[in-house]
């Protein structure tokens, strides 16, 4: 008997354990799969700009593949970054090599809140273009798609670049709520709408990344930034696939992060698993969590660590492998291919 | 009836509530609290680098002092850096403006570990001068002495400098474990001399600093990190001073964190200071907790955050009000002081 690639995609391990549905065996991806730490991503990268290839069709296509031929993984990352949409729209920003996302006149006034317009889908025509593409090339195997949070964007756009306290974000927070809500709420109709363009063109699963949403007490979580995620991913709810939350250092926001609308919450790895499960709650799924230093640890640490999330994995609802933060550009691409055939041959006692 | 300065350093509110007694109002000091916020500090260190300054006695002192004259805190901490017993023995080191410190030849090796040597006295004469003169002007208040956590000194000295994923420190420690603790063993030495040189000179508590721990899992920091702290503040228990242990982004090893030996746990604001007292026990104080933004949020703002952390810290044996981290750069020292009289002012109910 065969299956059509969209009945197989459906009953994939990675969607069944994002539903929390038994799967034949736990499903690996890794976040930043595609990228730096691959000598294939390096050559076709070669002279070409970061956020030139974001939105180059062909590349995207073949970036986004190349983890999956190379590991054989149980889901695709579209390649992207979280500030696309912001380029997509207008913003005047840069993706610096060794700097990261540097914005040309940071957003601190209501003035300049109107450039944060909706998205449409001819903004991003060369991207929707190449998730068509990838879902035929992908078969069995299920696209995330992604955006980046209200909170992590607007740090961004605040800060006018990585920052490592946040503090003229949260001046802006505490001092100009009004503003600051606005902003978040822009930025909330931003994300969802890119989520949106990926999803119509055949992602399967989306991730809302607020890498910086650890920066947060739980009561400022709840206050300043949880509304916004929280919109984010009730619009996209209609689309009826998973919907993956993640941030790092955000252990004492797992619950909140799941009750803003996550079918699946992603931990790092300061956060034992079994720990995670319980804040999370027996409705939600969970991803990670190991530590991305362990893939340059000897074989048999990473193994006895790999099998100890695994173990701790099964008191969830469901269990996506993945690390607890993306793979770091040092990786040599053996480690991480050892990883997946560990997890994927380990025995389900 | 006069009481002597060692009897009312004795029962100051701050060394009261680190052993857990009543005290008369909420005691507060700062992480940071000497240093580049003030323009006073600034001023005297001009032209002066910053490892120049930490083995100068007169600087030491009138740094030290600086933030005990304007704001009235309830603790000096001896103006110094992590690093400064690693100077002291003669590692070949300097402490870069923007950079933080930078180690010349990292340490990878068994062969480099020789020059990692016990601290004498005699290498920091200076700074106990400081500490004995300090002891003087301080009068009844309480003067804490630092040191760096064995794991956050070897992410130095392994790294070469400050390291955003700790990256070749986790590698040596995963892959040559043996190494690694006989690194972090002879680093636990280092710090427990220095924290001794300074009690002996005159200071009334200690603070150890692990600020990179959060980098860690707790199965991780238990395997590979808890035994050489342990063995530091183990090793000045007979000193009889309390012991304060901290680190940021340390949610998930407040618990570990308490029971290597610590009598106070320093809290960063991620977590609420509740849920922190449940996991470090009834047996401990704590410290902490508000973010460090909080300083340029309007006051009221600062207030109500100020209020909720007194609040939450009743709970504990004993509450040491600080920031969740040290006191930014850019902070204006009017908030500063406008918070410690908050502290000061706010009504026990």
């Amino acid at each position: 008997m065969t299956t059509s690639p969209s009945a197989r995609l459906a009953e994939s391990d990675f969607l069944r354990a994002c539903r929390g549905e038994p799967t034949s065996r736990t499903p690996v991806w890794f976040m930043r799969q595609a990228g730096r730490h691959l000598p294939e991503y390096l050559k076709v990268r070669e002279g070409v700009a970061m956020l030139d290839s974001c939105f180059t069709t062909d590349l995207v296509v073949e970036i986004t593949m190349q983890p999956v031929r190379r590991y054989g993984v149980d889901a695709a990352i579209f390649f992207s970054d979280i500030v696309v949409p912001l380029k997509a729209i207008g913003v005047d920003l840069d993706i610096v090599p060794g700097t990261g996302p540097v914005i040309a006149d940071p957003i601190r006034r209501r003035g300049q809140l109107d450039q944060l317009r909706r998205l449409e889908p001819d903004d991003v025509e060369s991207i929707a273009a190449a998730a068509r593409a990838l879902v035929g090339e992908l078969g069995g195997t299920p696209l995330i798609g992604f955006a980046g949070a209200p909170f992590t964007l607007a740090s961004y756009l605040v800060e006018g670049g990585p920052s490592r306290d946040h503090r003229i974000t949260k001046q802006l927070m505490y001092s100009q709520t009004g503003l600051w809500n606005d902003l978040l709420e822009r930025l909330s109709h931003l994300a969802a709408d890119f989520l949106r363009v990926q999803v119509e063109a055949g992602a399967s699963a989306v991730q809302l990344f607020d890498s910086w949403a650890g920066a947060l007490s739980p009561s400022d979580y709840e206050t300043y930034v949880a509304p916004h995620s929280r919109r984010v991913l009730e619009s996209v709810a209609d689309l009826g696939v998973p919907r993956i939350h993640f941030g790092v250092g955000t252990g004492e926001l797992l619950d909140q992060m799941g009750d803003v609308g996550a079918d699946v919450v992603g931990v790092d790895w300061r956060v034992p698993l079994d720990r995670a499960i319980e804040k999370v709650g027996p409705h939600r799924s969970v991803q990670g969590n190991l530590d991305p230093t362990l893939l340059f640890a000897p074989a048999d640490v990473l193994h006895t660590k790999a099998a100890a999330a695994i173990e701790r994995g099964r008191g969830a609802r469901g269990h996506v492998f993945n690390l607890g933060h993306g793979v770091l550009p040092q990786t040599d691409p053996d480690a991480v291919k050892g990883l997946v055939d560990f997890v994927h041959g380990y025995e389900r006692v």
